[in-house]
């Protein structure tokens, strides 16, 4: 394939920052991939997997003379790194993001950036529970969406541009605007991270079942809570941050809702929770058949290996 | 294997019961394994599946003469079914269950038992979202926990017995008390659950964001719930009914959690989130190593198939 873009220059190089590396790479999407990343060690890594053609601890050395510069940071530090890159960008550059809150985004990057770069917020809805340069691989973003949030006045040219290498890499592309974006991600994403996270604390916290039982008995459910409550640490805390307003008012719903449901529970009407288990079934049945998810049980988990400790006591 | 039990009776073929009879079966754990279902076509399709030696629509028949009887219905229904076989249970006999809730089991089962059976409630901690004669498999129980809660006076004997037919499908037993149970799976399962389904009903209500909108953008984190909330609705409406204190006792620590995590998004505070999402990232590693789940990001789902839909519109 000829190449997409010329330089292409990462900022970031975790898991989803490796999964484009790996792409352009693979695919041949560009001539050159500059990758900036503060932390020594995690360069050093990415230049033993040879994810780049060249590794720099600054990134305005890795933005110079790129034509697409794709910052891969949590959305935190997203304003800072703008700030910092401004004067290196080249002119005609196109400038794209990755964070899972894009309202936030645009409102710290934006001030910073020339007039004469093109600034496409964008969001790959693709990720594993694992982080850093070890994590990528190449079919992650393959039949998944990523949604573009190109504010007023950008040419539609530059999302277009951006829009073919998403397409590239195997994504599927939609367009919308960045408050409609952080309400879907708060609802499909957020909020149920939030509760993940919390349960599996609300679990650690009791003095009436043991750690160690909610460890041995979590297959009933628990466990699929804890490998979303696994996710990375400082991305989830940025994203609550700044996605505050959104995931405020639809965790506001959550809870009125569940309200509603310990009020059927305590009151013992069955029909309500009947109600309501065999209407969500058919939501499940629509994302299998919408191709975002497996249709096998427990996702086709293979069986889990055998447990070392109870061998030993056999 | 020497056949542990001679004839073995199981009240209702759904997702367990025929799991217990392809292990009874390949395993040679049973000389008989009778069968029974109130509906016509269950009945049917298990002996097609040929789960059983002989296949019953009324229990009292499937009973007679056997020497374990488990009661695989939902828990709303092992009272009925209880009173019913009561009169044809053989001396000797011993009495179980699969049932998610144990002190509502043991409530509603032990005043319609005979003196001469043993009664050892039992719950095998493994399912699949799937339902029916047709979901169940030889390697469900596979390094799984099942707890079995023997009421005071139950001969030590008739719960090893139990104990050693449970180990020979491959589960690891624990024993414990009907109340402990219910209590740890409350938190591991039951809770869980819940808050799958109100997440899957709550997006489902949404005016601002669209249900379709909800399915293909599903993959960042609410497409695992939309698993959990795809369960049986009558298995888990009679869960709710019968183990209510222990579900709204957790569920009061969960809302209690939550609101303290709303309050720290709201005012900033950014340590608060980190520390809990670094504290449950160290649960999950216990629960992988414990051999309860796979280490591979997503659960090692397979890539989805392509989506047609999308095909159509290239």
């Amino acid at each position: 394939m000829t190449p997409l873009f010329g330089k292409v220059a990462l900022v970031g190089i975790g898991l989803i920052g490796s999964s484009i590396a790996i792409n352009l790479r693979e695919r041949g999407l560009a001539s050159e991939i500059a990758i900036a990343t503060r932390r020594e060690g995690t360069l050093a890594r990415a230049r033993e997997l040879g994810l780049g053609t060249s590794y720099h601890s600054d990134p305005i050395e890795a933005v110079k003379d790129a034509d697409l510069v794709i910052l891969c940071v949590p959305v935190g530090a997203c304003g800072a790194v703008a700030q910092a890159i401004a004067p290196a960008l080249k002119p005609g550059a196109v400038v794209t993001d990755v964070g899972s809150v894009k309202g936030s985004v645009v409102a710290d990057m934006a001030p910073h950036l020339p007039a004469h770069v093109h600034f496409v917020p964008g969001h790959p809805i693709a990720g594993t529970e694992q982080s850093g340069p070890d994590a990528g691989f190449l079919e992650l973003f393959e039949n998944r969406w990523t949604i573009l949030t190109p504010v007023e006045g950008t040419q539609a040219q530059a999302t277009e541009r951006l829009r073919a290498l998403w397409e590239a890499m195997g994504a599927m592309v939609e367009v919308m605007s960045a408050e409609h974006h952080d309400l879907v991600l708060a609802i499909v994403s957020h909020v149920p991270h939030l509760i993940a996270y919390n349960i599996v604390g609300t679990a650690a916290d009791l003095e009436t079942v043991t750690q160690s039982e909610v460890i041995k008995f979590s297959a009933s459910g628990f466990r699929d809570f804890t490998r979303i409550a696994a996710s990375d640490p400082t991305m989830w805390r940025d994203i609550f941050l700044t996605n505050r307003e959104a995931v405020l008012e639809m965790l506001a719903r959550f809870s009125e809702d569940l309200a509603s449901l310990q009020r059927a529970i305590r009151w013992g009407d069955g029909d309500a929770l009947f109600e309501l288990f065999t209407r969500t079934r058919s939501i499940r049945r629509s994302i299998v058949e919408a191709g975002q998810d497996t249709a096998e049980a427990n996702f086709g988990r293979l069986p889990p290996r055998k447990d070392p400790w109870n061998e030993a006591g056999d």
